[in-house]
């Protein structure tokens, strides 16, 4: 299927480019394990399975779009490196990515981003300019690297490289479980469930993808009942990873392919995420305990069903639990 | 090699027992995934292999033990259930070994353990029978049970079946990873390292174990020292896993066959467990971050080397984490 936006024609990556993507990406990523928990399939009358990307390269699933941006760049375009804005997953993403193939990695933050990320991105050799914290501080501040270095932009979601990385992730998971009838996704810019509906679409079109949101940032919640985009901007919510909205590309991908989205509170989400860990010994961001968090608000929905959920990643601020 | 004990000889187990231990207990377990993280090799100059035993059935490896204790009952014993004193894991593990078999398990506990622990002992099935906190009511409250249920007390670490299960924890890492110089597992009573020194002799006696103690609960470290069994009553430290003194059965394998005892701070230790579950997104109790804590601390006994190291359990209050 073919997307047009403000005019211009993107082709929606297929299946070739999905496996190309798998193919370029697999020395620097792990195929990351699936795990179970007796405990929670008693609770949930239904079979989970846990993508674990918290074990992924730099801590989150990220880096699968990232790699495939980076590694697929030819070889005029990767001398003057690549930059982006974040102060999340993809800036650390990115920055390793880059580091990887030996190119430069910019990263646009906001000065008042926590020192732990900086030196996070640091540690993955990510250079980082510094700007106001506002949208188009940061605009401001992509655009003059980009500018004056040449740099590739490479954007933390909305993306098809970055669609295409990402899609590996549901990708293994279908090729590692049988018969699934339903994967479970986080959704914030929507670059995960994207690439899942595109894994789904062409390895097993029975699937039922569902989205998981914080109430308090239902963007996509709502944009999917109205048809209709709706970005919020600065939302509240402990699942700081899925604070951000979708953009035109991934909305493409969510309105026409996810089978439905589905909410969860904060106290429900901080509840699932100390499940996990209390459970699973798995340390996990409040982001992916959506899923876990929608599954036990919605049981019958679940309930004598395989469910596959993406736990995103595993990035948190040990100083600061929810819980506590 | 046979021990004589207040003039009793026992024998220590064959590798034919051992395997036996596997065979019968590997229904009620997890064959636990080995993990390492490039971030602490380079960290250490090590290469690391960790044995995730907080993923294993009730939540560490204590369940290896209990379930060869009670699937190795015969017929005329099991009718009357099991027995033991414990308010830790092992107290789980025997509920969940016996509720496998179907057989009744009555926990002595004091009478201010934690509301947590209690909850967790009764989820699995175990009875509990409550006494004041002191060696000597707990070890009278048992003996009562004993008498009046004819139940078969298991203890948690001083019994040769409990050690032949532990073994096969290392006996699964030995085989799960080739040519290992060394294994540190912490120490406490000294059940698992008892158990991983037999496997070390029977299957790759060139691996030196290393036995990992809290300073402030170094009673092993000090009789290891002095050759000569001390113990110690109540040490306080974080890893309160590892409180309990080594016993007569316990001290003879680390007494002959244990190639050294290390120590680290408390500070040391709760570094390395919040290192853990940030870097490997792994939830870890403080005693099995001893190790990592002395391989940090002890640099060049490890650098170059092949390390496995036992993550003993993950069994950890959320509310109640060392760093905060």
């Amino acid at each position: 299927m073919s997307i047009s936006i403000a005019g211009t024609k993107l082709i929606e990556p297929a299946f070739e480019d999905i496996l190309a993507a798998h193919k370029r990406i697999r020395p620097f990523i792990h195929r990351t394990p699936v795990l179970t928990s007796s405990y929670l399939n008693e609770l949930t009358g239904a079979e989970l399975f846990f993508k674990c990307e918290n074990f992924q390269k730099t801590g989150a699933f990220k880096v699968r779009g990232a790699c495939n941006a980076v590694f697929g760049l030819d070889d005029t375009k990767e001398k003057n490196g690549v930059a982006t804005h974040s102060s999340g997953n993809h800036a650390m993403a990115l920055s390793y990515a880059a580091a990887k193939r030996g190119i430069g990695c910019t990263v646009v933050m906001p000065n008042n981003a926590p020192k732990a990320k900086k030196a996070a991105v640091e540690g993955y050799g990510g250079f980082i300019v510094e700007c106001t914290p506002s949208s188009s501080a940061r605009e401001h501040a992509l655009s003059m690297v980009v500018k004056q270095t040449g740099a590739e932009f490479v954007p933390p979601y909305n993306d098809l490289r970055v669609i295409a990385g990402q899609a590996t992730c549901s990708l293994e998971l279908i090729e590692d479980v049988s018969n699934l009838d339903t994967i479970v996704v986080p959704i914030g810019g929507g670059g995960n469930i994207s690439g899942a509906t595109l894994a789904r679409n062409y390895m097993a079109p029975n699937i039922s993808i569902i989205a998981a949101e914080p109430e308090q940032a239902n963007d996509a919640y709502r944009s999917f009942k109205s048809n209709s985009l709706i970005t919020d901007d600065a939302p509240s919510t402990v699942a700081d990873g899925l604070k951000v909205s979708l953009k035109e590309i991934t909305w493409h991908f969510v309105s026409n392919y996810v089978n439905d989205v589905q909410t969860a509170s904060e106290v429900q989400i901080i509840d699932a995420m100390k499940l996990t860990w209390q459970r699973m010994k798995l340390v996990i961001e409040a982001s992916c305990a959506v899923p876990l968090a929608v599954i036990l608000k919605h049981p019958d929905a679940y309930r004598g069903k395989r469910v596959g959920v993406i736990i995103t990643g595993g990035n948190v601020d040990m100083d600061a639990l929810p819980w506590n």
